[in-house]
């Protein structure tokens, strides 16, 4: 499209000369240009593998809620994607990463720019991957964190309440822990291991909603009189659309966190995180036909779900056979947890304690007990888990309390019976249909 | 996300130290490691294109049935997917390339493992990909055949029972199957040609389909007095998006088939797959214009896939000129073939049988048409035809038989006019919206 | 799957021995095998992406609209897929690239084939891809030009007319305005910087809408008595689908458009891209939330399109900091552009002419301000605006004007208010389901 020379024209013109700097820098790493722009390549591939799990978020929120309030749903999650990028770009990047941007707190002015005389090459990526690179790919884990949220307070959540949570939690206490084990910080030093993220983005994510759900309480017909009654989604196809979705994007996710194109690594990525999401369905199925009587699509959607947040944290350093284990556990932890939860009335419509809490909790205590590398200890993980338990769940605490007592949480009864695509957008998402529960 | 040392520590603990060895492997090859890379990195991609086909098929057969059995299709789609992935693992990829791992089959306990001194890089491949690349694309495809059936069978078969016969049919008649050609046995030796599965994939699924639609008969109300009544699918978006996810998956499908990542032949097989597709579309729409006066969506989709199925065995040895006629002919055929299963009483719910066994015939043959290899003969494509379905159409047969007089293959009257979703699952699909065909 | 020795086989036996000469070339070029590959594999990543946002446009512009035209958009958006690529292969990619191809107009035959001596590898490209890899990628582009017109003459338009136009459009018209600027034309000499298609394809695509609009004349009951009359979309999770497709997808449409895989530009691109996307939801969030008064979802949808055509033009060579400018500005820009047309009277079902007109006229003149090449020009780029739309705008009226004059364009007010489904197809697109305007 760009005629060569323009192309070339171009380049010089770019303030930092990217390419030029690019190859001297790959040069002085050791690798080959070629082995750069493939690594490069791969890790850019990961990145819209992991963007397209926010319309997975969006459409399996939507999926199992009702139709009143999937307007809202879809908003929440368009505008988080949007926030979570940009306030990674704005200070997130630079809290996770002190160690790799000495003194870079904040980035300069708004945006990323390049460091100084860093361009195109990131120092501690040993020639795998540009700068940009970088930045667009912990980007996109970011915006995960603040999606996983979302689902626990639906259907009664306040929309701008919720945005305020959101951008606050994804700016600052998403990276600043993120930085103990991705940024070189303390539980690194420990040895606390966590491959993709089954603590990082998703136990992260699962205190929040924890914290949120505990505040909101639960939604008004969950619980009459002492009894669960189940509030049932509106479109399981949108939620299946949203599981294989997240399903795909997890190649991504995990097998981006290689952070090269490495055939070994990444390719034994693709195989444990396949297996563990496969034997997270198949456990899933067994124990809701057994325990429930009845094969339900919502907890097989959810056991896979389970597989892939309890095999993120140890795609890379288990065995097949151990992926498959650690998968078929969360499919049966998570089918028990989902029940549990209902059973003290905490209130989730989709699931996203059980998911994301629950599973990435034992994913991280199953590197201790099923990792290849004897270097991984079952006590460190465990101080892991604490660690991120105790700073994030009082932060986000803290944080929803405070919206609750300046602007408030929760929308009204009233609001919340009609439905909040009525109430807060003033549209309704199936104009047309007929709809029963409005 | 990982620290260097970390990602370099771990490797050594790997038991098979498999990045180590694939280099050594590699370089004894004669490809190097960058071009290695390069062509794993492929796979990958195309694994995960493949891989999205799932959903897909979920999509389009949900779409294209009746709002009370879409619990039950999305249930179905999303089990077959972990069954066929499981089952791959512990006994399909073993017996469907029992001559590049010679006496292993059923491979080593439970899950894949790499064979010893083999690991990372397998034999056959020539510095292409790793073990655990093909086992993943290969996984893949198999969990595709098990997911043709489905449609066909679809609205009344009985849940337990589908599932029971998929897990033996993908388990051991897709491989073994499978192995005559791909395999490296009797019909590769014979020079029969498939690329990418028009028969080994489509054909094996399309035959299975065939025998379960036979022993099922049709469904309720869709044969009345000797009159073809239509069942409308309920959700055109839904259908229209399967159609799109498989096109879209295609493109690994046949572009992975090159099992490399060699420009000239993968930038090939886009070109004619993506224009076989096409032609399917058009020459669908003007034949079901003329034949049935109106312009039919369903079957510009079914159009689409038709070409798609047509193109898989030769997309890599014909012209472009060649895909659009193959595609063209597809396209046509499927039309006048959908009709005519209708005007027999065959009842396939979404044109199954017309996309996948007719169209994958067609496929098969037209190599032996219209193929740029003189090697390729008419008479050894139609032995290969006729082998797969002498096979497959007993095999299965036997199987559904088998099913329906120990545990029953049908649900009852009562439960199929009421929808599979409440019967099966008691969980309808699309809770408040008013359904008026309940 | 296929042996090693039937495909090396294979390749002795196509007629230009693509791959063989690959190689010669590629060395000529001074770019290792590996390099070709690798960049090779990216613009072929790049295309699948492309492909998909047609699934995209399909159900946004669905979502966006009632339910009673929704077969017909869907068979709108499917036929014009294949109708572009077809159309491209035959008459397109010769008639934009004449520069390149010299005195090959209409390519050989049926279907593109590659010219003599330059097979596999082509010349303009300096190693960076095959001559089929160019076609593909190009195929997908033109595509996208024609199916932008789609949803701004929704629900009203004719079919066949709707198609005939498609067809003369994108086999003729964006071809040859598009060899201006791509193709080496007189616009590239002057100067004029257009890097992935803010004008060549937005911006084309929208003169054409505009033109459609004007002769079709609003849906009935949009303004009634002088008042304005929403018609709401009719399925809005369809409608995020669509918006989060796209915005997939264009990480091929910019990403891919650097032309080869090279790290510095196509990471830069990506976070440009992304940044913009974001910005531009943020903006319309914003300006819709106080101009509203109501959080409104299809403006920020819209929001994040407008943001993605923004940058499209300049996607390579802004700074970051000015992504997120130029994709805010765009942001806002199609709240109120929206707004306007409706104001006027215009009546554009799904904003496709805020979203591709409007904002790719900003987004191309955002060059002329925001490009960190001093080559780049304000004036020069109006100049470029102004010529697209001098020419493409009375083009695409004439065209349609002769439609009208001849097999008409507009369906007749009751088919209208029935539905384009019942009265063009025959086939409702929700069978089974209660819908209330039809």
């Amino acid at each position: 499209m760009l005629k060569g020379q323009n192309r070339f024209t171009l380049l010089f013109f770019i303030p930092l000369a990217i390419f030029l700097i690019d190859v001297s820098r790959v040069q002085a790493a050791g690798v080959s240009q070629e082995m750069f722009t493939v690594n490069n390549t791969w890790m850019l591939v990961a990145t819209f593998l992991v963007f397209i799990m926010h319309l997975g978020f969006a459409t399996l929120e939507a999926g199992l809620t009702r139709a009143k309030n999937t307007t809202n749903i879809l908003f929440k999650n368009t505008a988080i994607v949007a926030i979570g990028l940009l306030t990674y770009a704005l200070v997130g990047f630079g809290l996770m990463y002190p160690g790799d941007f000495n003194g870079f707190i904040g980035l300069a002015g708004v945006g990323i720019s390049v460091p100084p005389g860093d361009a195109g090459l990131i120092g501690y990526a040993d020639g795998a991957y540009t700068y940009y690179t970088d930045f667009i790919f912990q980007a996109m884990f970011a915006a995960t964190a603040a999606t996983i949220v979302s689902g626990a307070v639906a259907e009664r959540v306040k929309l701008g309440s919720f945005l305020i949570f959101s951008t606050i939690y994804v700016a600052f206490v998403y990276p600043i822990v993120g930085s103990w084990k991705w940024g070189g910080g303390w539980l690194d030093k420990m040895g606390f291991y966590d491959f993709a993220g089954s603590t990082l983005v998703h136990s992260v994510g699962g205190w929040a909603a924890l914290a949120g759900v505990l505040i909101l309480g639960p939604r008004f017909g969950k619980y009459v009189n002492g009894k669960i009654k189940p509030i049932l989604g509106h479109n399981l196809p949108l939620a299946t659309i949203g599981v294989f979705l997240l399903w795909l994007g997890w190649f991504g996710f995990n097998g981006g966190s290689v952070l090269s194109a490495d055939p070994g690594l990444v390719s034994l990525v693709f195989v444990t995180t396949t297996l563990a999401a496969a034997a997270g369905v198949i456990a899933a199925m067994l124990t809701s036909w057994m325990v429930q009587k009845k094969p339900d699509l919502t907890m097989i959607l959810n056991g896979s779900l389970a597989g892939l947040v309890g095999i993120t944290a140890s795609a890379d350093s288990v065995s097949v056979t151990s992926s498959i284990i650690i998968g078929a556990v969360a499919g049966v932890m998570v089918v028990y947890s989902v029940m549990f939860f209902d059973k003290i009335k905490i209130d989730d419509p989709v699931g996203a304690l059980s998911v994301h809490l629950v599973c990435g909790i034992w994913g991280t205590l199953a590197v201790g007990i099923f990792s290849t590398n004897p270097e991984h200890s079952l006590v460190v993980q465990l101080v892991g888990v604490l660690a991120y338990g105790v700073f994030c769940f009082p932060a986000a605490y803290g944080l929803f309390f405070m919206i609750k007592k300046t602007i408030g949480i929760r929308v009204s009864e009233e609001e919340e019976r009609r439905g909040l695509d009525f109430s807060e957008h003033g549209m309704d998402a199936y104009s047309g249909f007929q709809i029963t529960d409005l």
